[in-house]
Parts: C-alpha cells; sequence; structure tokens
C-alpha cells in the first residue's frame, strides 16, 4: 500500500519505519520545497505533488500546519485520512476551542483578540495572569506570551499586533492561565468503524517550552477522564487515525489543552514500551486495518534530545535505552532524536533515568528530579 | 555512518529498518543485477559497486554465497565485517567441517565425495543412512540427498555426479545422519574486543527443508552447551557480526549441523521477544557500538509466510502477532515475509498459535502439532 505523508520529517520517517514491515511503502511531501522524498533514506522522487497524490492509495499528515492550497488538493483526492477539517482544527486554536464548545469539553477560558481593546475584553473577562496563544502556526511554544500584570500590557499588546501582522487570518487566543499540577497526554487511535484504542497516559515535561520528557503513569481515574473526552471528541469529529490529546491536569481534573491530528512526540515511548506503536498503529487505522493493542508492555519513558549534535555510543550499553536518531542537521534546541527508556518497574525506571540522566551533558537537559 | 550490505534481499532490508534509527544509513549491493539499492524503498542508486563500496563506513553481508571476485573486491577495502575468511568459511561446507574440527567441535561425521569411488569409501566408513550437501551453494534444503540403502546408490550418484558438474570448484560432504530428536539454533554475537552476547537457544521446524517455525525455549543445560560452542567457535574464527549456530540435539547433546556467518532466518523473533533484536546487534558490533541486551522479553515464535500471495489483514487484530512482509514478487514457497507471535506466558503462547493456524491456509503451513 503506498502511503503519502504531508511532511518530511522525523514524524514522517517514523511512520515509514513502522509501516514498512507491514507492507506499506511510505513517500513524503516536504512542503517547503515542493519535493517528495523517501522518508527513510531521504532520496528524492521524481515526482511532483499531483503524481505523487495520483499513486497514493492514502494520504496523511505528519503536522496540522499545511498550506491551504496543498491541503485542498489533498480533499479533492479522497485520499485524504484524517479528513481535511480535522486538520484544519488541530492548526487553528479557534477552530479547535469552537469544537470543544460545540463538544462540551472543558478548556481553559478564553477570547478571541485582534484588537488592543480586545485585550482589555479579555483582561476585563478572564483576569489575569493571561496566556496568549497564536490561533495559527504556533507550536514548540513558539508564538505564545504571558500576561502578569498590567503594567507588560502595551509591550505584550505590540508584540501579539506583531505577531497578527505577520499574516491577515491570524487571530490570538487569550486564555486564564490555569494553575495546573502537570501536563499529561493522550494518545489514542480510532478506526472508520468508530472502534477506539488509547495509550496508557504520559506526565509530560518541557524545556524551553519544547517537551522534554514523556513518562507513562498509571491513574485509572485519569486515564477514565481523558478516554472518555478523547471518545466523545474523536466521535464529535468522526476522527480516524492517531489523535494526539494535551491536557492540564488541576484538581485532579483534566482540562484540555490542546489537540493534534497526527503522531506526536509525547507517544514516541510506544515504539519500546507499547504492543503496537503510535506509527504503526495510525497506518492501521488510516488503511482500515484491525487496531492493534495500545497495552503498556512495560513502564518506559522518553527523553528528547534537544540540539544534541550527537550521542556517545557508549550510551547504547545501558540497560533498556533505545537510541531513535533522527539525523537531521543539528540547530540549537531542535528535536535531534530521542530515547525511550523501559524497565520492569517503575522504581527501576527511575533508577535508570537518574543514570541517563547523569550520562547527558546537563546543559542540554532540564533538570528531571521526580518523574510522578 | 553508512553500510554497504552485500546481498539485496529481507535480511537486507530489516538491517536497514533496525538500523535507521540509530543513525544507520544501509545500501545494499544486488549480486545478480549489480546494482545498489536502497533496501526499504527499493530505489536503485546511481552508484557501481566500487563506489559504494568507497562510500561506505563499514561492510558487511546478508548471506554467504558471494561470488569471490566481489568478495575480494570488499576483503581489498578493509571495510568487510564480518571478514572474508569468515564469510567464505559460512559458504563452503569443506572449510566448515575443517573449522570444527580445528577448533575440536562436534559435526556428523563426514567424508568429502568427488568419484563414486569416493561414495563407495563413505559407505563403508560410515555406514548408511547418508546425507549428502553441496559443499557450495546450497540452502534451504536445496542440494541435499539422502541414500537410505544400497539398491539407491546408482542413482544418487548421478545426482551428485550432475551437481558436481555445474561447478570445477563444488564439492559433496557425505555426513552420517544424526537420529536427532529436534533441530535448535543459537544467535549471538561478538564484538571486535571479544564481548558476546547470546539469545535464548530456538527450536526449529522445517517444511520440505524450509525453516517454517523458530520458538524459543528454556532450557540452561542446552543454553550453557550452545553457549560454550558458540564461544569456541566464534573466538577461534576471531568473529565480529552475529552468528547463527544450528544444531541437532541427539541424547541431550548438541552437534554442529552448520553455521551462518550473518542475521539468520532464527532470530527473527528477536524483532518483537527480544530487548535488542539481531538486526540491532549485528549492527552494532560491525560499527564498534556497545552490544545490546539479548534478553528474552516474552516467550515468542516466528512463523515463515512460505509461498504466501498476501495475508488477510483481519489476522492483524490478533494479540501478540507482528507481521513482517518483505514486499517480494511471490513465487511458490518463497520466504514471503514472517510472523512473529509473543505471549505473557508459554500456554498463553500456544493458544495463540493454535488461534493462528487455524487461521492460515493450511497447505501454506506444515502441521505443528506440538512446539516444545
Amino acid at each position: 500500500m503506498q502511503v503519502l505523508i504531508l511532511g518530511a520529517g522525523q514524524l514522517a520517517k517514523m511512520l515509514a519505519l513502522a509501516g514498512a514491515p507491514l507492507g506499506f511503502n511510505c513517500f513524503a511531501y516536504d512542503v517547503n520545497t515542493d519535493t517528495v522524498i523517501h522518508p527513510v533514506s531521504g532520496i528524492t522522487i521524481d515526482q511532483n505533488l499531483k503524481q505523487a497524490i495520483k499513486q497514493a492509495d492514502v494520504i496523511t499528515a505528519e503536522f496540522e500546519h499545511i498550506p491551504e492550497p496543498i491541503l485542498s488538493l489533498c480533499e479533492k483526492s479522497h485520499k485524504l485520512v484524517p479528513n481535511a477539517n480535522n486538520i484544519r482544527i488541530g492548526g487553528d486554536r479557534r477552530l479547535e476551542k469552537a469544537l470543544m464548545k460545540t463538544a462540551k469539553i472543558k478548556t481553559a477560558p478564553y477570547c478571541i483578540i485582534e484588537t488592543e481593546h480586545d485585550l482589555q475584553l479579555a483582561i476585563d473577562k478572564l483576569g489575569l495572569p493571561l496566556v496568549f496563544k497564536t490561533a495559527l502556526g504556533g507550536y514548540d511554544g513558539k508564538g505564545q506570551w504571558r500576561l502578569k500584570d498590567d503594567s507588560e500590557k502595551h509591550r505584550v499588546w505590540q508584540e501579539l499586533q506583531a505577531a497578527l501582522l505577520t499574516n491577515p487570518k491570524q487571530g490570538i487566543i487569550a486564555e486564564a492561565f490555569i494553575p495546573f499540577t502537570r501536563e499529561v497526554s493522550l494518545i489514542g487511535v480510532r478506526n472508520s468503524k468508530g472502534e477506539i484504542a488509547c495509550y496508557p497516559l504520559v506526565c509530560n515535561q518541557h524545556a524551553n517550552g519544547v517537551l522534554a520528557l514523556s513518562a507513562t503513569i498509571e491513574s485509572i481515574e485519569l486515564q477514565m477522564q481523558a478516554e472518555n473526552i478523547f471518545k466523545t471528541l474523536s466521535n464529535k469529529m468522526n476522527y480516524v487515525g492517531l489523535l494526539a490529546i494535551e491536557f492540564f491536569e488541576h484538581e485532579h481534573k483534566l482540562i484540555v489543552n490542546e489537540i493534534a491530528p497526527r503522531v506526536h512526540n509525547s507517544g514516541h515511548w510506544t515504539q519500546n514500551g507499547a504492543e503496537i506503536c503510535q506509527f504503526e498503529n495510525h497506518l492501521r487505522a488510516i488503511a482500515n486495518y484491525p487496531l492493534g493493542s495500545t497495552a503498556l508492555t512495560q513502564p518506559s519513558l522518553m527523553v528528547n534530545l534537544l540540539g544534541s549534535k550527537a550521542i556517545p555510543s557508549d550510551l547504547l550499553s545501558m540497560q533498556g535505552l533505545h537510541l531513535h536518531w533522527y539525523g537531521k542537521e543539528p540547530r540549537d534546541g531542535r528535536k535531534m532524536g530521542h530515547i525511550n527508556l523501559c524497565a520492569n518497574y517503575e522504581g527501576e525506571l527511575d533508577r535508570r533515568l537518574k543514570a541517563l540522566l547523569s550520562q547527558l551533558p546537563s546543559n542540554e537537559f532540564p533538570y528531571l528530579a521526580d518523574l510522578h
């Protein structure tokens, strides 16, 4: 089966690696360079987007910020899964918030801001502190601001205005700050029959707005809350494929932060810690194959390698360690790879994490004293 | 790291898939078509063998029957691991038998046959029944004959003579038939420091001379015997990389049948049942990285898909099942893929195997009443 992936980064590569054993032949369309490549080898294919669409049995996306003309072109082929509207929702916080409202799913209270007057209305309605996020295009903490007190209002507005001016369709979401205890996410998959399978929740820790560590957690109560929200949302969206939902945990309740209509960084641990990984399950869902088991095989966590130029090969001697290196050009803070760490039980996993962190350059990795 | 693999079949593909997450970029040289390809995508690379050798950091092989000019060319580059002599030993039963003798490892008693007179000498020395194997080029039960009584002698000689005439360097090994209780194999890996790690033994069942099923077995006594032989042999060979040893089990003792200087079909279960699979461990060894854990994560077995044109996608709903489809042109009896089956305990694995076999077309799969 030929799969065309919109986006040619590490997610496309890992989809291709997971799909190859099942007979999926994945190609990736690099939106930035307008080229079709083979995402494992990086080899350029002599094919334009229209040809690639024609040849594909199914089209999917590794990111949600896909230029509208490309999305429309794929939509017209009737091969795009998840469908274009679901990808659009993931790529525009205004649509996302509207969906939550329709589905009666709790999110942080918010206003949409387009003028300085809107900003004042938001402060009056939601109070301070406020968090601002661009409606379009923000990820990994980019396109986000905070406003703690009135004195910063003018400066923040200057920055919001600059962001608004970059794109006529841009908007700003002002959100009440949720004093969350931790951030968790749920990765789940839904097929066209409406069958759903969810992985265990993970707790996420960030460094400078970028995911640094995800570790599986066991909480029947939170898992039930999260899976109920997943079911409501994915049914409402008539979603097919893998969907990630990020939550704030606040007073033992989950509040949706955002969703991603694709395989997700906080699900990378599934490559070594779950029966069938998120990448294979996404492909199974979009190809109308039976969903695979999402059961945990062993307590697991993932550490992102942010900006690392190389990883000392000695690390590979660590028990339970699995390296996933993306082979990208190094840049400061860039996601260069990740390490999955597994163990037979939680205590062993904690020990292994401490041993791992002691061997990684401390400036590249946030302080992670306590996982759970 | 650039790896050139001699041979472009499913083993090269699975090496490339296992290596990609660690940053190995694998290319495969197809000996039959004299082309370099990318073994996951099958894309042809515009490069000849000499260029590929030059560009490679390390060269390895997915099979042992490599034409001597190609082997010599790679040997001269000083990049070939395991070394050319070890590959030659795996490709010539006369060298293999001589190695066992030097290393004082027990194999079936044998004679080398080149004339009809040699055949009579072999019968006189070894008795009947006898097994004959071509010294060069035989695999998957091809190039093998049996002689049970004197009346068949002339007919068998005609066939042996025809085999000898196909290649001036060909020879025939006559072996005393070992009335073995079962065939087992050990997959192990050795690095350049002489460190060794072995996987649990597997029991192998064949259909028409082709491996049909491998299942992990637990036997401390046999495991120790096998690992001792592995250590002796691989040290003697100064072997680097993954090495497979096939044994006959006879009266609770292991007798070496043959060795393969490469990743091996009876080690495919490690993709889903071991901490680090045979493919990754082979690459780690040849790249001078630390060896990975060979520990069993769960009782596992592998079923070869021989000649199957396609596998019903419904099978993917089975718990513990992992499909590995090679994407080759179907031919009768050809290895088209394999299924790895895992379970939490032996009884569950047996049940899962029965359920799997009941869903596979019975003519393609041998009768496998009892695994252990």
